[in-house]
């Protein structure tokens, strides 16, 4: 891995003089909950006493697995190269969601198993999908590394355009499977408890799954405390690029917002390789596959919503971030007592 | 009371339409959750199946309270008039989140102890404050019948200008003790559970509130039943303009975002003077005020958001608004599998 991180420590000092400001704010001493938190936590993030996250950058990392070979999924594999062509013409939720909030968006090829031909597409292919890892690994160890390092370069490039925070978003048919048999790898938790309904399957196709995940860890046997083996033996490469790209926010203290359940997982592999990330991340949701829940105890983060999302994309943390644009604009838009003549207890 | 309500049924029909609309969708089916059921409600309510949400429309009513003579309160009752004044200049969460959200905003003074002059505001004024209703009833019927009014024809005019989205905050140094004694007569909660620490009361301070509510209501003794006896007795000026103000926007078709405590408070004596306008209310976040989960309650709704918010002014609502937006937008802009070339399971 080309990629070498180094994530500088929150500014604890510029927390503490955000929330001395906002209690000088016209409104009861924590009054607006959560919002006053997230002010405070971007703030030491961001070393800046009254942070900006405007504008945010999306990028949505695309890519195929070859465990959908053993029907796994609600979906044929086609559809993740269909709902990318579906991205860049605009049709998609990330798209109109990220609309909304006038978030910069690109989707990345990282490894769709069927050819684009669209320049609006960024190109940075490794190999078209993963190997289906209940027969082998998914990957070869350097091409974890080429992902990562794509993920990684991907956001800084977006950093340097300006972007003041990080959402990464997924797509890839088969990929809740590599996610739960992640998470299962990396946790005490059984497989039976990780595993939901996906995109829509039924029970007897999640008890397949269960088996299916189980068989593969038993073949695979992954290291749990060491994440370039984990995705290795039964990652994704979409879920390495995401790992990669939160890397590079944390490195240039750019608040990532943490997506749905493929994503949290990927935000869990990039504590692996570098603890210090998490003080950069943000849980935007708690979706309704199981596994999620988990994965965020695993981080030890509170969700801002729950709005019983499972669809990905980054969709659930474009839904959360105009509360980072509440709270930003609590801190720079509002009167203090002094200011507006306005009596304290 | 001059106003004569009728609130006409849901389109449940035009929400079927939606329904399959949103089933056809570039996303598994179900997969956005609370924003497919909020989409669906409003194109019942509304009655269009692309229904729209833009532009948000925020009052917020001020007035003052009598019974803060009694103590009750963590902050002076001049503060009412300040933060008008401070409404008035844009200092406050309000204003900032409305702009956020792209609202119209206006203040309306339905009862400001202190004289506010400021061509800004909009002058319903009916009296100085409610009447300490500890000792006597808090207005009379025919005061509570001019602050329904009042509030009817401001929600009315704000429609008739074109907003399709009604949010009403309140500003009222006392009014958390005014709701708490609403809604234990209105209810079987005791007033202990009900009564929580408002803007920042002590708990001996907390038990001094419960202690004043309880004489109070034995003082005045309303009918559980009656919306206007119960204003009358224990009720404020803004908590009743608030109430006519949401049965406008049902009449109209007009989709309610309800705040907190004290807004929640006036939606359930509104459902007592017409049980139809419950189904044009959204109730957008469960505050920390203890009453507050209980009032949601009576209204058998399920929050949006829950952010450890107790501030009022309507700024809960219209942190939730773009969840609306998001809804809204998903219908309208997404593909569908068939014009996207997207193959379904």
């Amino acid at each position: 891995m080309q990629t070498k991180v180094s994530i500088p420590p929150l500014r604890e000092e510029i927390g503490e003089q955000t929330a001395r400001y906002i209690d000088q704010l016209t409104k009861p001493q924590g009054s607006l909950g959560t919002l006053e938190s997230l002010a405070i936590d971007l703030a030491k993030m961001t070393g800046e006493t009254f942070p900006t996250v405007l504008p945010a950058g999306v990028i949505v990392f695309a890519a195929d697995h070859g465990i959908t070979e053993e029907g796994v999924s609600a979906y044929p594999q086609e559809v993740t190269a269909q709902m990318v062509r579906n991205f860049l013409n605009g049709g998609a939720a990330i798209n109109v969601f990220s609309q909304q909030i006038g978030a910069k968006l690109k989707v990345v090829n990282i490894g769709v198993a069927t050819d684009i031909h669209d320049e609006k597409v960024v190109n940075r292919h490794i190999r078209k999908g993963t190997r289906n890892f209940l027969k082998e690994d998914a990957m070869t160890l350097s091409e974890v590394e080429m992902a990562i390092d794509a993920g990684y370069e991907e956001a800084v490039h977006y950093i340097n355009e300006g972007i003041k925070c990080l959402i990464v978003g997924e797509m890839g048919i088969g990929n809740t499977t590599s996610s739960s048999a992640l998470l299962a790898a990396l946790t005490t938790h059984s497989i039976e408890s990780i595993v939901g309904y996906g995109t829509g399957i039924t029970e007897e196709q999640r008890q397949h799954k269960v088996d299916i995940i189980h068989q593969s860890l038993h073949n695979r046997k992954p290291n749990p405390e060491d994440a370039l083996d984990l995705l290795a033996k039964v990652g994704g490469l979409e879920i390495a690029a995401m790992t990669g790209a939160m890397l590079a926010a944390a490195e240039h203290r750019v608040p990532i917002l943490v997506d749905g359940f493929i994503c949290t997982v990927s935000a869990c592999l990039a504590t692996l390789i570098c603890p210090d990330v998490k003080h950069y991340m943000i849980v935007a949701h708690q979706s309704v596959e199981p596994g999620h829940q988990k994965a965020i105890a695993y981080l030890k983060k509170e969700p801002l919503l729950n709005l019983s999302l499972r669809l990905g994309e980054g969709t659930g943390a474009a839904i959360a971030f105009p509360l980072l644009q509440f709270a930003t604009n609590m801190v720079k838009q509002m009167a203090t007592f002094s200011s507006a003549g306005v009596s304290t207890k």
